[in-house]
């Protein structure tokens, strides 16, 4: 099943994509939040989608998407956990996953804009896979990780270089901005996936492939890092991880690349879909 | 005003305390959450107990005392806004505020247990003043920033040494284990206190004084620190701004002490009361 919320920010509804059409599930009644996934949304969506067959609104045209699932507890992230990415940073290959959270006001949809911050000029992309965890999880085995998870969803880790580095720490500061996180366009259940761990993901800026890269290079796979996240913080239903980027980010460049004004970003991944972000200055509303 | 949240965990009521009696406000209909305080929740519930004078149930002798608000969409921290803690640590005075994250899963009552997680070897306390939002705050300036303050409340920022520094990063993967957030006992609204930076604050484990600090002493005071936050990531109403901790942690000492299996924790700021937490172990549910 693939989940979409779609209408204008913070008044968005709920939906699901049947082949490559938009229906509006709004009359299942439920937001795609915590509850939902606690109490077994996926599995009463599903039903629901079933027993309307043929009867769904379809979603009005040009209608905006939002992130496919409500405002998380949470974001956490895996920080270098690609190698190629890591060395291109600077940075030794971690021993154990780097750990960091993003402010969950940073989530916007994914043809949303990315604004710079005020006094930002560092302002890089990310091309990311992040997990949605699907039930409870509190110092789960590895063996077992897949079985909290509710799927996967692309995710552009949003990142202002100068704040996440040199202000004096930690990461988080970098990495919370708001509009740091278009998520979607929507949110695949992990059946609709073969396999998490070998999917390619790309990112190009004004048309220009900034990024190509493969999960299956991640250092430290899907069920590991559920599994390690969860011996530090439970995670609740509906929270995000967000598995870290391959190499070709601005910063990487030499001299580094960073955002702008006018800029299109534009990433996917395969069986996640894509998303485009245009780039805007900051302006007080 | 002074506010509190009471009965079972996460099935708990409002309540207010006059006289240092503590009244339930169940009938107020709402939770002390992200719309209460957005929706100027302080000044209706105000008018509300003042319309009831006299006729608030009292809350049940012996009920356990929740965190005195909601689960907040985030619990932001400042690290080493104190000079004496810095050194204690070994960590020179930032130049800016140090900002890491807790997961909000952490947040328990005041009189809860701190559960030693599994694995830990450096369960460490840190008594700090935190901060409560009144409303959304993005790019405050420092002379407006009380204004975008609800008020103030008691916290033990409990941490995990070895998780926070020795396992790779970031710090944010030793500070939002289960249970590290005692809050409480009571939410004071701004106006009843005075002056916020000049409060005397203190921690005991097992009748020793460990922590005796004020808030005088703070390298980034609490106007500062709100206005400096809002640079990074929105404020929203409810949140979490938790400001540091004075010297006496048990990392500071020579050799560390740390939490074990039975030790009791004491803590209190000048005018937001005190609290007291038990340390357990962890065990499989």
């Amino acid at each position: 099943m693939k989940l979409i919320r779609w209408g204008a920010a913070d008044l968005e509804k709920t939906g699901v994509i049947l082949n490559d059409t938009w229906y509006d599930t709004s009359a299942f009644g439920e937001d795609y939040n915590e509850r939902f996934f606690k109490d077994k949304g996926l599995e009463r969506l599903a039903a629901f989608v079933k027993a309307n067959e043929g009867k769904l609104p379809v979603v009005p045209a040009g209608s905006r998407l939002g992130s496919p699932i409500a405002r998380p507890s949470k974001i956490v992230c895996i920080g270098l956990n690609y190698a190629d990415h890591a060395k291109e940073t600077g940075a030794p290959i971690p021993p154990e996953p780097v750990i960091f959270m993003k402010s969950t006001t940073a989530l916007v949809g994914p043809f949303d804009d990315i604004v710079i911050p005020k006094n930002s000029v560092k302002t890089d992309w990310e091309v990311e896979l992040a997990v949605v965890i699907g039930k409870k999880a509190s110092y789960v085995e590895e063996a077992d990780a897949l079985n909290y998870v509710a799927g996967y969803v692309l995710h552009n880790d949003v990142s202002e270089r100068e704040f996440q580095i040199e202000r004096n720490g930690t990461w988080d500061k970098g990495k919370g901005c708001d509009t740091f996180a278009p998520l979607g366009p929507f949110l695949a259940t992990k059946d609709e996936i073969a396999d998490v761990d070998n999917l390619r993901l790309w990112l190009t800026v004004n048309d220009k492939k900034m990024q190509d890269g493969n999960t299956s290079n991640f250092i430290f796979n899907v069920p590991f890092v559920v599994a390690y996240v969860s011996q530090f913080m439970t995670l609740l239903p509906g929270d995000v991880i967000s598995t870290g980027t391959p190499a070709g980010v601005g910063l990487g460049f030499n001299p580094p690349v960073y955002l702008k004004d006018g800029d299109v970003v534009e990433l996917g991944i395969e069986g996640l879909g894509s998303s485009k972000q245009q780039v805007k200055n900051y302006v007080k509303n």
